[in-house]
């Protein structure tokens, strides 16, 4: 596997060097919408500690990482009404990885609803914005 | 969401009452060949803990979970000579939950190959046991 290159995009934005739509963020994780959502309330969960993906991480970053999936996964069911959560998390261009710091796809899903294509269309900011909105609301008040 | 049900699949694998061909084990986790495989190498990796899914797993349980996640990916990879690892969980039926205890998919990519549908055919016990032996062989000499 080829080394961790720390110009990667989600470096940048852990480093704050671009912008993003974060809904959440504590001392090992930040998570922020997807611009080209799969779904309505798409989340990104990503660990501060640099790594390619899941294969070459640091092992101490597991439990906070998929602390904050859990919290994010109820937080976007209760904000959109949603009936499940798909989890996903690409490892190497063969498995659907576009982006090389390690990061967990949390997908909000209804029965039926077909999945949006990954490398889609830009989403409207505006509307994004309004949707981090719905998910910080319920990380405030959870419903389980 | 509805309660844990200790009498689903994954429950009666972990405590002996039904058979599973293992690929690893330790204190809080287990690995098996899925026998639906989307693709040859397939893993489910499943922590001891009794949860639904991931929203209502016990946050203690995620460190073991993906550590052993890592490492089947690691041994997935190599054995098949793979290209990626997709690691997969479903929240709920509306997800593509089936099973209904906490539990990853662990599947080997490669470049331009579909995966199978996740209820197709039951594999050849046969050929998932040599599968097997092929990813206890790479845990025991991994290349990364």
């Amino acid at each position: 596997m080829p080394a961790y290159d720390p110009n990667n995009i989600l470096a940048k934005i852990l480093r704050g060097e671009i912008p993003a739509i974060k809904v959440y963020e504590d001392q090992d994780t930040v998570a922020i919408m997807d611009i080209m959502p799969q779904a309505d309330g798409h989340v990104l969960v990503i660990p501060r500690a640099p790594s390619r993906n899941l294969l070459d991480a640091d092992p101490a970053t597991f439990k906070a990482l998929y602390e904050t999936v859990q919290v994010i996964g109820r937080a976007v069911k209760d904000a959109f009404g949603a009936e499940g959560v798909l989890v996903q998390q690409f490892n190497e261009p063969a498995a659907g990885q576009t982006i090389f710091h390690l990061h967990v796809h949390v997908i909000p899903r209804r029965a039926g609803e077909n999945l949006r294509a990954h490398t889609g269309k830009m989403a409207d900011m505006a509307l994004l914005a309004r949707q981090a909105e719905m998910i910080k609301q319920a990380l405030n008040s959870p419903q389980t």
